[in-house]
């Protein structure tokens, strides 16, 4: 985690991007400005690391078709989709892309035994990841074994399959985020998850920088909710995330 | 249904209310005015229409105790809770109060397999009442039949207990309203309700109006999300409701 987050932060100090929300055009042309073909490898690179994500109430199967094409055509890490659409794109993709869906989401307080139901059923219907919500009025309860209990009984069902865990920052202290580091790593999960994009806030630099500084080894970080630009998707990056949850940054590179 | 809404509307017309927020002590002053009993019976009345609720992904177990320690007190219909703490309310209040819980809340885009377990996770763990939320992305894409099935099989995994039915107004057109009043109605559900409270807008006037307008004989009416003053409360019912989804109503009264 911190050698890649080393390799990305010397990446960016060579190309001197400018702060703020460049957008997709301004971004490629900085990135230009340093080699045409950096440019283009490194947005190839950005998506690799994306899931392409569609989770909204309102989300009919046209649009589902939609992102699982772009996904499949920018060459993402996985389409991120609602449960009730996942064995539908499974069928539709044909391997193509990996297909991720969400449980208990995107508050978190339903039972575990329905969190464990609805994995199971995830798996069976062809999901290859799955981003949980941890319990977060547990959480706040201190109730923290039963928080770790759950996700290693979610794992469990995973059967295999990767297992990210959302801790929904936005609603978190400080204490509370390093705790669930520890506890995320601890419970055998793959990822450690900013946020659902449901509430009141997306993933921040802070946040990724403090779960980079408190996960074990071996646990991923997932950025996810309000990523906007390029820019930021190479930040996130740079600071020690593996994934990037949005649908901005391929709409940004398929609308020009 | 429309004997009700005229025997409230009545009454409302007696007392000459103003309109606008006027929170609870303006409120109760205006009901003395035609009565110091009347005013009284009929803050209680109202009471006996609502479901106290508390929804929040943060929300601790202390949270929960008061939300059941004050319907208790007040009287509420029921209180409202998430799924994770159904059973231990239910052990709580001892019968006291009945336990209204969420189910595929609040996006409603999970597995009809899902809603269906959760539903019967709930029955199992003592709710009395189980609010759904409907798939939205289903009705966008005019898959009536789907919506109305998942229903009918949530309807029946109550095995007897009251099923509600959450459309999410704020994301609907006045067509898929007025549809939707139809297919809750077929479906053989308890209640139509208005919003979860966690998307763009809670209950309106209109949409009650609207509700009472197209649902059939035996389908009740909840208004939930954003009711701020006994004097809103108290025009939902005459516009036709029968159950009221808020926690403010009980806090303003308990806090004079």
């Amino acid at each position: 985690m911190q050698k890649a987050a080393q390799k990305w932060r010397i990446r960016l100090k060579i190309r001197n991007f400018q702060s703020g929300d460049l957008g997709y055009a301004q971004s490629l042309r900085t990135l230009k400005e340093h080699g045409v073909n950096n440019g283009k490898m490194n947005v190839d690179e950005i998506l690799t690391h994306v899931d392409h994500t569609l989770l909204l109430q309102t989300a009919t199967w046209d649009e589902i078709k939609e992102i699982c094409d772009d996904a499949i055509r920018y060459k993402t890490a996985s389409v991120c989709i609602p449960p009730c659409y996942v064995k539908q794109a499974g069928e539709y993709v044909q391997g193509k892309m990996k297909v991720c869906t969400v449980i208990g989401f995107p508050n978190g307080n339903m039972t575990t035994k329905v969190k464990e139901f609805e994995t199971r059923d995830a798996v069976a219907n062809g999901a290859s990841e799955i981003d949980m919500v941890i319990n977060i009025g547990w959480l706040k309860d201190k109730r923290y074994d039963a928080v770790e209990e759950e996700i290693r009984i979610l794992k469990e069902a995973c059967q295999g399959k990767i297992l990210k865990v959302i801790i929904e920052t936005c609603l978190l202290t400080e204490e509370e985020k390093i705790r669930m580091c520890g506890i995320v790593t601890k419970a055998g999960a793959d990822y450690i998850k900013t946020s659902t994009g449901f509430s009141g806030g997306g993933a921040t630099f802070d946040d990724v920088s403090l779960f980079a500084e408190h996960v074990g080894n071996g646990v991923k970080i997932k950025a996810a909710g309000g990523i906007a630009s390029l820019e930021d998707a190479e930040r996130f990056l740079a600071l020690g995330a593996d994934r990037l949850g949005t649908s901005r940054i391929v709409k940004m590179i398929r609308n020009g």
